[in-house]
């Protein structure tokens, strides 16, 4: 089994295209309930039906079938819509509802409006439920021959022990980010959780290089129900890391590091080792620093593309 | 006036998106007859009314009221179909019916199929007219401090008695790529003509970075006939040049190299002055070169991904 790179885009990007395909873009959207929130006439995120009846009848929630939408009508500003969410999720909770509820983290994510405006916060773990934009930090971490200009890439297997995706290969850093916190400062704090590198180290020689974005529907290896919707905003980042600087797990949930070529690096991801979503930054790598290009990948324009979607819904 | 980044973005990257905005799609969609080849039920680009309705009747084309179709009918392979193109664009251009046809360069562009198959050649100048992708190559020369790390940006201003957007800012490099043609060697020959700098400095510095691409509607400035669609690729690349490089105008084109700091350059974009599709070069340098992020720029997550916008015509 082999994946080109085209598969792996298109199995984390999975959402079909209004353009490029709008029968099927159409057949999956009117199936699903837009979710809003009262008084902003436009969608957040799209929910499952499934989903969406389970909040027929909630207090706080209104449903319209003939529309297709499931209305937060409680609050009336971020924080009371937060804690009507809150309040519902917890109930939800309680009796068992949604299997990706048991992954309760006690983490909120935002969720903004048109204008840049925080509508309310969601529980990390359910924000799939409302198929809502969500916003984390991925780092590649690299070193560079100083003669021969080879660059090599940090790479961790997670744990096998972890929930999600065990035993896949990872970015050398990624978090989500939390509600209030920059993706910097995130990105910083999860540098030294995840992969033990020193706050000036990352402070002074970290870089910026834009997002990758992309519409992911929810598998098995997720965990917690399959087909979820989940539009993703990762801000990604470059470490060029000096010889003496090895990342070490900080935490259990990597069990090793490895310093691999860049051929070991897309041999792993041809085998379909690497968490979905990862191998697209890892693609994004390549392509920003020269290494993947047009002669050498045939889907190069429409990779290009996908690891840059433009979401339809409203992002910070 | 002053322009913002997005708004930069939005001049060039003008065409609606289906799942955004899917009225304004629909409605311009509609409006615009499909391009085909026959054989291929699938469009390589829009066209205005007005351009389809000079084909009707003419030999090797179908226009199909009803669908809103034009099919180039003749010929069965690359060759004869790009010798029927090129018997029909001739003879509108000894008719003068199309303003863009006085600008003919007797230069190829390629048109390819979903399999990335060559369907046929045009004249670039008729390029516009069937509203085909289109393929150029867009270099960013830059200085980089030794000390301080400041990167400097080489910023040429265009002859003012260049017909397309005299007077404006550009690229280091940029030019189209004929039929037949590698970016990477498009790219060097390019080098040589706009800017003096030599076959083996590019050769051995100059890195691919990816691809921008966005929608564009011609306007005023571009000359000829305004409306015409034209979804362009540009292959980036950046070049690190040392001091002692200085480009220099090789043809009239180009009238003058300035060295700008980021803050001079990105001045000059929001008095508008850049060419519209070179600041979004420049805009995609900053963000990769981690110059612009999320911190200093509102738009952040919306310029990065209409930036790399997934076109819905096959692409090479």
């Amino acid at each position: 089994m082999s994946f080109t790179n085209l598969s792996l885009v298109s199995q984390t990007d999975a959402f079909p295209y209004a353009d490029v395909d709008p029968a099927a873009y159409l057949a999956r959207v009117n199936t699903y309930y837009q979710l809003r929130v009262a008084g902003h006439d436009y969608a957040l995120g799209y929910v499952l039906p499934s989903v969406a009846e389970v909040f027929r009848g909630t207090p706080g929630w209104d449903l319209d079938d003939a529309e297709r939408i499931l209305t937060l009508s409680a609050g009336s500003d971020a924080d009371s819509r937060s804690a009507a969410v809150e309040t519902s999720l917890l109930a939800l909770r309680a009796t068992g509802h949604f299997k990706v509820l048991d992954k309760w983290r006690g983490e909120l994510y935002a969720v903004y409006g048109r204008d840049k405006e925080l509508l309310f916060r969601v529980e990390r773990a359910a924000s799939p439920l409302f198929g809502v934009v969500t916003y984390g930090v991925h780092l590649t971490a690299y070193t560079r021959d100083e003669v021969t200009g080879e660059i090599k890439i940090w790479t961790p297997r997670r744990a096998k022990t972890k929930q999600t995706y065990g035993g896949m290969l990872d970015n050398a850093v990624a978090g989500g980010i939390s509600a209030g916190e920059s993706p910097f400062e995130s990105l910083v704090r999860e540098c030294a959780e995840e992969a033990s590198l020193g706050e000036e180290l990352v402070r002074s020689r970290v870089k910026a290089a834009g997002t990758v974005t992309y519409w992911y529907v929810r598998d098995e290896r997720a965990g917690g129900e399959t087909g979820l919707l989940q539009p993703e905003v990762q801000y990604v980042y470059d470490l060029e890391l000096p010889k003496d600087v090895v990342p070490k797990p900080g935490d259990d949930e990597v069990e090793e590091f490895y310093l691999w070529s860049v051929e070991e690096v897309q041999a792993a991801m041809a085998r379909g080792e690497f968490k979905p979503n990862c191998s697209l930054v890892v693609l994004d790598f390549l392509i920003r620093h020269g290494i993947l290009t047009e002669a050498k990948e045939r889907d190069f324009i429409e990779i290009v593309s996908r690891l840059h979607r433009r979401l339809e819904f409203p992002t910070l």
